[in-house]
């Protein structure tokens, strides 16, 4: 683990990101060495800096400790956290702010080979994901609800579990974006104001741009889900996922373009 | 600085207090030596406890180490955060879970004098509180929404800067609870969907009730601020301070019924 470029793995409690969630993070999927997609995780980091207020982060910098890290490593997960630095007590940000960035490095998780060629089993959490439209899309700290709705996974033995906001539109897995295929139009979850954009999800979106797939990003309902041909799931680490069943409806996972599919699951693992 | 009870000021980087704000915290004003309002902080850490699903902590402990830290100290601020301790990546809680215990000692804020007798400038601040409904009410480490409220307060340079949800309703300040005086009746937010149950507010609405003013807690819109004949703010640290001002609108601070506020300025320094 580096913190600011130093082996270490202990904070100040004066962190901001324990305080406060005051910071950013992301997870990084690492093959061969190398960190994939990274120009996209940075792209969100940036974006997430500037919302936050915070000074943008040297990105070379950042590139080259995360290269150090994942040297020798065939397949791993590289996590970045970049919080505000320490501060006062109080909510009001340090001035001047000197931004902590933490990097470790972690197992690649072994989900099961049948995720990817039977499908996940899913199911609707209880756990209610916000509306903010200033903090949607950013990957930021403050993610108790995520922690609530994999925990409600867990003791429903699910793979994944949607999070609808209290206007019952389905924005997101505990954690992972989804796309919906109805009569060979792709559907995603409209994220401006809730929700995390991730970049597999930017990634499968320019892909069906290319591919020429009609694609809707737009507000979802449980009814829409459970009337699509079929879902699949996209995060960092686990790529691109079937979805072979959603509380009890049963989907087909051959009506998930082939070509966006395996062309998203090659760009998943690049850096 | 207090860690699990031993003296320390860096806690692992594997705890999910800095990983995802998975945790509680507390702000204690201290006074002469002792920390005030103990018992209502501890059932709302308790309430809070129970919602994340973390194991009840042992608050006779947490008050030992409490008196430790406030020995010999005339006026302080005591923060206790209660993080669900360390974890493996990803949002699944650990099982078992070891909860983290700071208790942390700070000097006591010189907020002007004028406060009190001339009263606060406030705005209405641009970042919304996002809804939800699960964890509403409770101190927990997600605070981004105040954090980039209390920046804009600052750039402001306003004392206070109230903040709306996305339905237009004024749920809070950025770092207090607010009430509005109307013909002699009490109002204040209703915190079932979003905010912070203060304990100075749970305060105010009991001495109401003992000193027969009509309260009444329900959605407020910005008008209604506007058409108030008073508005005063509460928090652990601040205690109860008038408002002078909100947006152009200036109100009488002699309406803030003076037996309530004398009342609940003595029971906020008492332990």
């Amino acid at each position: 683990m580096l913190i600011n470029g130093k082996p270490d793995d202990r904070i100040a409690c004066s962190d901001r990101g324990l305080q406060y969630g005051d910071g950013l993070f992301e997870t990084l999927a690492v093959n061969q060495g190398r960190p994939c997609l990274w120009r996209r995780h940075m792209a969100r980091l940036g974006r997430g800096e500037s919302v936050l207020g915070m000074p943008a982060s040297d990105k070379q910098l950042l590139e080259q400790e995360a290269l150090s890290l994942c040297e020798g490593r065939d397949q791993a997960v590289l996590k970045i956290i970049l919080t505000r630095g320490s501060g006062g007590r109080g909510y009001a940000r340090p001035s001047p702010c000197a931004p902590r960035r933490i990097l470790s490095i972690h197992p690649w998780p072994d989900y099961p080979r049948t995720w990817y060629t039977e499908g996940l089993r899913l199911g609707i959490c209880q756990t209610r994901i916000g509306r903010n439209s200033q903090l949607a899309g950013l990957k930021h700290l403050n993610r108790l609800e995520q922690v609530l709705a994999r925990s409600e996974c867990q003791e429903a033995r699910l793979d994944e579990c949607l999070m609808m906001d209290e206007g019952k539109r389905v924005i997101c897995g505990s954690q992972s974006n989804f796309f919906m295929v109805r009569d060979d139009t792709l559907y995603t979850p409209d994220l401006t104001h809730s929700g995390i954009t991730g970049v597999v999800r930017e990634l499968v979106i320019e892909l069906a741009r290319q591919l020429s797939i009609p694609l809707l990003i737009t507000d979802l309902d449980l009814q829409s889900l459970l009337d699509a041909d079929a879902l699949f799931v996209t995060s960092s680490v686990m790529g691109i996922c079937p979805v072979a069943v959603l509380d009890k409806r049963r989907y087909d996972l051959e009506r998930i373009p082939i070509e966006l599919r395996r062309r998203a699951e090659q760009a998943c693992m690049a850096s």
